[in-house]
């Protein structure tokens, strides 16, 4: 049992780069995107030296009390003009590890995109949740957050 | 009357940012949340400056054939680990001028940004609509997009 008082967050190294991928992949909408390979596609990596170089994007992951990686969440800040040039945010991949669910983990890491956001001068945190993740649509409610657009996708 | 032929695109400079913000508040969203003061406020020009120092965001403007701006979107092109570390595209901040709407060149933009995100390897295109907005959620359809997400937002 992990105590949510033993959970901590930082910002992800490269080490931490598969277990990451097994909780993107440990998922009915991701199991079949993600190529969970030992060892894993270098397409990955690549991503991850993108991400570290990208001063807009912070890749956090939840470590718990022995050091293992029991959740992340990707934040990005962007700027834009509108709001009156307040930088937006948004949120992705969220995940926490199905052993620990339930436990506080994953309002930890969304806590800290808003507060992170708020302190970057955000007016605006806005992210997308498929329609049929209604756990999730209830989490992020219960965190502030209104189901106020439609999110739309196009994939190749 | 502007004919599609006509409009070209190109990257936004800081003497489009009046029009583009003019664009931005015209509308019944945005007006509450735009300043359209003259001169504009100092605000629109640094949130300007970071998005021409992101080399993820690319802001586009549509041109008329006398060289007015009559349509903005902004495209963010972010890395990230899932769906095997494709970067996945974010498109923001549409707007068609008013006395210009109905004649593609929302289309013509959004066309852009697809290929654009296409060609730097993207396997997502996501943008968040307001739920109110029917009209637009029928365009993105039109061209492909499905509205699988639930899009989230938390305003401060």
């Amino acid at each position: 049992m992990v105590a949510i008082s033993s959970i901590t967050l930082r910002r992800a190294r490269r080490d931490d780069v598969v277990v990451i991928v097994q909780m993107l992949a440990d998922d009915p909408l991701g199991s079949a995107r993600e190529r969970l390979e030992d060892p894993l596609p270098a397409s990955y990596f690549r991503a991850f030296a993108a991400i570290e170089q990208a001063p807009q994007i912070q890749l956090m992951v939840a470590e718990d009390g022995d050091g293992a990686v029991v959740g992340c969440l990707q934040l990005c800040i962007l700027p834009g003009l509108s709001s009156q040039g307040a930088p937006r945010a948004l949120i992705e991949d969220v995940r926490v590890a199905a052993h620990c669910r339930s436990r506080g983990i994953g309002e930890k890491l969304v806590q800290w995109a808003v507060a992170e956001a708020r302190g970057q001068g955000c007016r605006l945190v806005e992210l997308l949740t498929h329609g049929s993740r209604r756990d999730a649509q209830r989490f992020y409610a219960r965190l502030g957050f209104a189901p106020s657009h439609v999110g739309m996708t196009l994939r190749f």
